[in-house]
């Protein structure tokens, strides 16, 4: 018999396919809130976190007698680890490949809108004006992908497919990497802007991307260049960010994720020259949620059936490596 | 000694590199606005229509008389075409090739920007609005591009490189084509669009496709079809096309041509819904003259060399078979 406690958002209804888990004779199936997780954790052995924003293990991990695996639904892991996590030998899983290709797509989707100058002509639409002027080729151009984890790879491949020069940005400095070729260190990151037009950040949340693009990066890009950030808002100094934009000192941003969500409705990024705004949603693509459930389901029978998982999480680094 | 006549727009400079063809020995430039090209026709050998939307030449043709070859400097020549040059001897090349990568990707931003629900994210940026969803693969959709001359095959390599299912429509149907695997005839296109998801329309502009894309058409296309027109407004009914959009017909349009350009400031297809409008740039990167330049004079070059041309226009056909 294996318990499984399955973290639910509240107001969400829990999909059909968890709950018809507990029919199974060798399944215990618990569904709680963030609040009830506590009460639910003893003789937990596998946990579900289908709530994947949530930080409540941190606070009743003590109660995790029994815990051997948690799955979260999601690519990034950053609002999980903890140091008592860390240190324990519970395994975690993440949401590694749902999202690889659609987040691909959206990159794609903000670096034409930027190429075509697709604010430009709609901001000339709503003025009803016809205004002839030439945009830039996406062929032959050069981007720089920070992160080189699975999305990062999608991102390379994709953006390579349609003529890009790609390489990338992660934990160490290497070549011959087959999605990137060449890999700088990300703490190198403002020695490496230059000639770059598209710089794409995917990097995970961790000590070392805290903050990572900071004014000293974005003074570093080139005038034209085009920051896009699909990984973890925090990665970024918003205010530096901003004025970036502001001062022209980058071209344009599409921004994905910012360091508190929801973006404050007062918040001056909103207004910010250049940018493009989307709430958090590059992965989610129609479908996305039975597709997690689709990855969450082959990997518990991977564990019923006691065969390794083909990936997980690095708790120590913060991600798959 | 070849007479050389340059049709140029009125008030744009003359490229340096076509006034210094005048410098050689064996070469006469003339170089004239529309108004004066009955003036300059009579001993002209080969005219370059660099003002490559006049209709000049219709009215002043019968002054030519020793002209041998006419090239347009654009992809579409519907504007020059007329009975007598169609009946005569006169060779007539275009822009092949020179446009074909810039409008993929231009096309590619259209689809990708109505995929990823761009229009709806921008208008929640405006109102400071973090509104998550769920928005659409590329991958494992299916595409037909009316129009399958180099253009529309670089359309069809661009969105098969991110895994859509792409075929087309010409002027006679057929299969095993390289590009676009099953080709139907473009007067069955309202046979032929159940479950598209992007209709694109790069065709030339013909007695065939002059209205292609009327009700009967829209009302064919699935509601939750995009329709792209990068070739020629004219094989658009634009009324038809509005009412779609209105009605929900069709869900979205990129519209980067119309039958009257500029667009009227009142015109009704301005306020649309969901409809992307750009003023006929889709081709015209950075650099597009220089390219149309060295096109040119690579061409002239294959003339005064008597070498024969590796493409001209049909002009019983309207264009480059």
């Amino acid at each position: 018999m294996t318990t499984l406690t399955i973290l639910n958002p509240p107001g969400s209804p829990v999909p059909d396919r968890l709950t018809e888990l507990g029919r199974r004779d060798d399944v215990d199936v618990r569904i709680v809130t963030a609040d009830r997780l506590g009460e639910a954790l003893p003789g937990t052995e596998v946990l579900l976190l289908w709530d994947y924003f949530s930080t409540a293990l941190t606070e009743v991990f003590d109660a995790a007698d029994e815990l051997r695996w948690i799955h979260v639904a999601a690519a990034g892991v950053d609002a999980l680890l903890f140091d008592e996590l860390i240190a324990s030998e519970v395994v975690v899983t993440n949401a590694r490949g749902v999202f690889d290709r659609p987040i691909a797509e959206f990159v794609l989707s903000f670096v034409l809108m930027h190429a075509k100058s697709a604010l430009g002509s709609l901001a000339d639409q709503r003025e009803h004006r016809w205004n002839r002027r030439s945009t830039r080729d996406l062929a032959g151009t050069r981007a720089l992908i920070v992160g080189t984890g699975s999305i990062g790879r999608e991102i390379a491949r994709v953006l390579r497919a349609l003529g890009v020069d790609v390489s990338g940005a992660g934990s160490r400095a290497r070549t011959g990497d087959a999605d990137f070729g060449d890999v700088i260190d990300s703490a190198d990151l403002a020695a490496h802007l230059t000639g770059v037009d598209w710089v794409i950040d995917v990097a995970p949340l961790t000590d070392r991307t805290a903050g990572l693009f900071d004014a000293e990066v974005f003074a570093a890009m080139e005038p034209h260049a085009f920051f896009v950030n699909v990984g973890r808002g925090a990665t970024v100094d918003t205010d530096a960010l901003v004025t970036a934009l502001e001062t022209g000192a980058i071209a344009g941003a599409g921004i994905d994720v910012v360091d508190v969500e929801p973006l404050p409705a007062d918040h001056r990024l909103w207004e910010a020259p250049s940018v493009i705004i989307t709430p958090h949603m590059s992965g989610d693509t129609e479908g996305w949620r039975e597709r997690l459930l689709d990855q969450f389901l082959d990997l518990f029978e991977t564990y019923r059936a006691g065969r390794p998982f083909a990936h997980t999480v690095d708790k120590e680094a913060g991600y798959v490596r």
